[in-house]
């Protein structure tokens, strides 16, 4: 049980998976080391971790402009850099990407560029650019290790297994709205969207959780992750996110993960891997008041997110770039109040019927594959407003 | 994918196991050669065998006497051995131990002292004689594999992991007759005891399976396999026997390893560990008309068998080899109609309340505790007739 301390660089350090990334750190204090910390805006919660981790090195988006924060920081003992110097500094044993968005695929590219052992959060990343960043990481020996909580479970269900599965089976929660008719699908609010029945996240991953367009981006992810074709991984409903995904193998015999949803757990066994390390704030399973397990195939109609990013999935080259900017301009929408809940799909739909798609695209070209299907988004739901 | 094939001796091969063993070769031709059988008095399936198989070496239980039966299989080109013989044949890499009863002891602790690769279904080795065995195993560098459906779950479910687990939850079909009252419970017929809800088994195991002897057998085998105190195994109730068991780690994570109800597929794993082979005859889990999948605690008052079995399991020393046999000494009793179903736990704690422990015996005590137990159980039985 290495005698050595991990050190740590956590971008993201302010969000939801860096916060409970710092619980996990808390939790094992002996075995983890924070050396770097990286926030965007949230620079009164970044001065709160600095002093309580003291790392080496720091970066916040306003780096440039906020010299106060800066000289703050530095007094405290830090080096500011850019996101992307931590991602590569060479004091780091692992680097956690929780950055979202496209702020995180840069982060993530640069890690695997430098060969790094990769915590990967961000979803962006894998989705948009999976071909290219999973090249560049096995060309220079970095590991990506998953973080999310299905992605872990299928990790940990490979684990010590000589061939590849014959079929993922990614679980998915089915959301809060399981059951709705069309009807009633149309006149979700905000804040009935924003209500998850088991997990606590950011806004965005929780209305992507509503829509199951975050399976999708999970099944795309599960793609890169583990190297398996879109259509050997099944999406399969379970309410009670409880068995966080499912793997199949060659001999039929299926191996699942199974917790409470807690977000900690990923994240430490990526932290931790392959060791193993009790968490007395991790909660065990009560086999003494347990509920049923059940399963069904999710609903590809009344939830038509799913249906399109298994497509764009499937298409590859720049699809998935232009579906996840897509949704996340449709979803900004929605949580602005212009846009209905089934709107979402609606017009991610519509922005990709109209894209062009590019096989095997460099960066740039995956960025205004992006940059294009957002606008077009805005542009749908501007002359919606007319 | 090993391009040698694997050389295999089955002892037991007229049994239930022993067939299924028989019907993963068949599956999987080229990757495995039968070099040995060896049955009990079924001579008349072995014969059948030794025609579809052509085994070099083959054991039969009535070798000394049956003079016809010896010169058939040795005209049709096999040696006959006895079957400690075949267990130590340096021509077999598998030694398939389905033999049931004492004999598949002998056979297992021969196969242990000569380093073998043990796939054991014999339950009286490890239950009767764990330390040793395991004991044996570990000096002379064989290996156990186990072809049980939960300890092949709890195997699967270890791959890869670089610590023990923190508990294993053994699972239990239940048998037919849970939620039947206690009057119910004492009129259960042998025909009701032998129809099993999920598993095709012999009969010794059908009735230990509505006793919950069975399990209780398992939670002392898990002990031995995985080197688990008893009191870390939990077991659990779950009907629709999909899941075959599971593990919980340190960080409170669990794994499971689910599939139909068929022993196929834990000895094809055994057979072809670390690799698994795609196997059409074994059916896959259909996710698309998939039951909810229940679990709940045992009911150790109504199923008293349960907890002779831990509670022997826990005391260690002669105190399971005692209970193996007054097992099975009740459940022969219940089967020519001379107990009733609830007599058979009865007799048993009967049997351990008057029995003298031996702490690490070797076996010749194990050997004459179980002689005494048996004893006791047809005295006890025969004092009751009067």
């Amino acid at each position: 049980m290495g005698n050595t301390v991990r050190r740590l660089a956590v971008l993201g350090s302010t969000g939801s998976i860096g916060r409970q990334t710092l619980d996990v750190v808390r939790a094992l204090p002996d075995y983890f080391k924070v050396v770097a910390l990286a926030a965007g805006r949230n620079t009164a919660l970044l001065e709160e971790q600095v002093k309580e981790f003291k790392p080496d090195f720091v970066s916040f988006t306003a780096s440039i402009d906020d010299k106060e924060t800066g000289n703050r920081l530095i007094a405290a003992g830090c080096r500011v850099l850019s996101p992307e110097e931590i991602a590569v500094h060479p004091d780091a044993d692992i680097v956690v990407v929780a950055t979202s968005g496209t702020a995180g695929l840069g982060a993530t590219l640069a890690a695997a560029k430098a060969g790094k052992t990769i915590a990967l959060s961000n979803k962006e990343s894998l989705v948009a650019a999976g071909e290219i960043i999973t090249a560049e990481a096995e060309k220079n020996g970095a590991r990506i290790l998953p973080v999310d909580s299905e992605h872990s479970a299928i990790w940990q269900c490979l684990n010590g297994e000589k061939q590849p599965p014959r079929r993922i089976i990614l679980t998915a929660s089915g959301g809060p709205f399981q059951g709705y008719s069309e009807a009633q699908m149309a006149g979700i609010t905000v804040e009935q969207a924003l209500k998850h029945p088991s997990w606590q996240m950011g806004k965005k991953v929780t209305i992507d959780s509503a829509t199951l367009m975050n399976k999708g981006l999970e099944v795309i992810e599960a793609r890169w992750l583990f190297n398996m074709p879109v259509d050997d991984i099944t999406v399969l409903v379970h309410p009670r996110s409880i068995v966080h995904s499912m793997v199949e193998f060659a001999d039929g015999s299926v191996k699942a993960q199974l917790s409470y949803p807690d977000m900690r757990l990923p994240i430490q066994y990526a932290l931790t891997y392959p060791d193993r390390l009790a968490n007395p704030s991790l909660p065990s399973l009560d086999w003494t008041d347990f509920p049923d397990l059940t399963f069904e195939e999710p609903d590809f109609d009344k939830f038509p997110c799913l249906r399109l990013a298994v497509e764009a999935g499937r298409e590859g080259g720049t699809f998935p770039a232009a579906l996840c900017a897509a949704d996340e301009a449709a979803v900004d929408l929605f949580l602005a109040r212009r846009l209905k809940f089934t709107d979402i799909a609606r017009l991610v739909g519509k922005a990709l019927e109209k894209h062009h798609q590019i096989s095997h695209p460099s960066l740039e070209e995956i960025m205004a594959a992006g940059d294009r299907a957002r606008e077009l988004v805005f542009k749908l739901a501007g002359e919606d407003d007319k």
